[in-house]
């Protein structure tokens, strides 16, 4: 059993219209819904990959109650989402049929007191206790302490737990700190911890300040890999077209997936290059075209490259 | 007991961001939610003057819920919603924070079955058992005849109950044919129905019909109105700034309240006039400023006029 946690769960809502105009009156011909933050994203590649995974974060109100059903509906996913007394957040994306350009409004969300942050923290070192792996994405709801994540990695690493960190900003800068064994930042995440915006130099500078091992997702450029057993860059053959959100939370449920099964670093970075590239011809995140990623499986190039210092 | 229907009801959602740009990602500042579809509206407004009131229509699915929960927690007003199996649609009002206009997305909403068509119609029916006057508000959601006004007026007047219908296009004119007590066009559906744009020609067109009254709402020049009483416009005093959403469902409030209550036709144009002049000191539609709608009644202007032909 492989454990995500989304402290800032979502629902997900995509509208397609005609063409956005401001100040205008628009009629949605089309509405999709499906859960959405990072955490739910990379649960739901890594049951499509066969894997069992529990969910964990926070829902509440109608909104929360919406995600659950939808979670309970996915195969594969075990909800132990924790009650709040807020709503849980939309997103809506609408999409111009026209074009394919997305407009995003993403509502604030709940924000957590200090007696539900405290029931969450209990619940996840109840849950840390079955599971092979911890993955902890996305940004912090108001309310939680900006180092919350560095209190969520040592608990894993005190259970014994690998655990992956996706996030950005202050969260990752302090949850670094606490040693988690995998960061997965993108290129702006990278240079916004490290203050370079060289990525051969910032993934030193990252592993430097306490993660284990740094993967870059540098969008076309594939994945840059930091780890003490080597450094690796996984290039995917083709640049797919379409939507890239979600791109970097299929890289990290391949990246997962790949240290649970114990496979070799060069081989858990194929997977999660491939996921990535595959993800992005599917048309929501946390899918992936499955012909695409086994098509692109075999064709990623993973290449040892030498440490620069 | 005072009945409205409102066969598309809505969540209607207000989101305020800071300035909305097509193809950019906007933090959501502000969110309110409240039941929507114009005869919650009136029904609102009606409560507030202190008239005990049944809701009646459709609503399904979680937004459904969050309607009918929110309608409970309404004073004066009895949830009488009949469920179906689609989920109700949402409206969204994106509030640019600098201007304050609106960009309006809104949901088509669920598809009504022949078997929930029908099982609202018994429901109606019962409800009329009970009721002073009953209101048809709105337009009809994919699934229901374009003549359900016409059939819904008939049962009303089969019942003894007068009715008033606010609606346009072809249900409007469908309606009209079945001789409602009163319609509330605004300038846009009188034109619409009748092919004139001179209120006061239209106005008689209109009854001529099928109406027995007919109230246009002129925006800033108030109403019109033509009954077999008489002729009469109810000009307000001042031309508030505000949000002109819902100026229409406080009118219709106004009306129905004073017909219940057995007003003479001049004292009802002035409250429906001051409602609908209040409503627009009101940010959202359904409410209206009380202190405005005190001071305007007495304020509005309602003068005979002598019919032309």
């Amino acid at each position: 059993m492989i454990l995500t946690v989304t402290l800032n769960t979502a629902l997900d809502i995509t509208y397609r219209v005609g063409a956005l105009r401001p100040h205008a009156s628009h009629r949605v011909s089309e509405v999709t819904e499906r859960p959405g933050g990072k955490g739910l994203n990379v649960a739901r590649v890594l049951a499509a990959l066969g894997h069992e995974v529990t969910v964990t974060g926070f829902a509440g109100g109608a909104t929360g109650r919406t995600v659950q059903d939808r979670l309970t509906d996915t195969p594969g996913v075990v909800d132990a989402l924790v009650p709040v007394s807020g709503a849980t957040r939309r997103t809506i994306a609408v999409v111009d049929e026209h074009t394919g350009d997305t407009t995003q409004l993403n509502e604030p969300g709940p924000t957590i007191s200090a007696a539900e942050w405290s029931a969450f923290q209990e619940a996840y070192v109840d849950l840390l206790a079955s599971v092979s792996a911890v993955a902890l994405c996305g940004s912090l709801p108001p309310g939680v302490p900006v180092g919350a994540y560095a209190g969520l990695v040592r608990a894993a690493k005190a259970a014994d737990v690998p655990v992956l960190l996706d996030t950005s900003g202050e969260a990752l800068r302090r949850g670094v700190a606490a040693r988690p064994d995998i960061i997965k930042p993108n290129a702006e995440e990278l240079a916004e911890l490290t203050g370079s915006h060289e990525p051969s130099r910032a993934t030193q500078d990252a592993r430097r300040r306490g993660a284990r091992a740094v993967v870059a997702s540098l969008g076309e450029d594939g994945l840059l890999a930091l780890a003490p057993e080597g450094r690796w860059r996984a290039t995917p053959p083709t640049r797919l077209r379409g939507n890239p959100t979600g791109a970097g939370d299929a890289a990290v449920a391949g990246l997962l997936s790949g240290l649970v099964e114990r496979l070799p670093w060069p081989d858990r970075l194929a997977r999660a290059a491939a996921l990535s590239a595959a993800s992005v011809a599917a048309p929501v995140a946390g899918e992936f075209d499955r012909g695409a990623y086994d098509e692109l499986l075999g064709q990623v190039a993973v290449t040892a490259e030498v440490t620069a210092a």
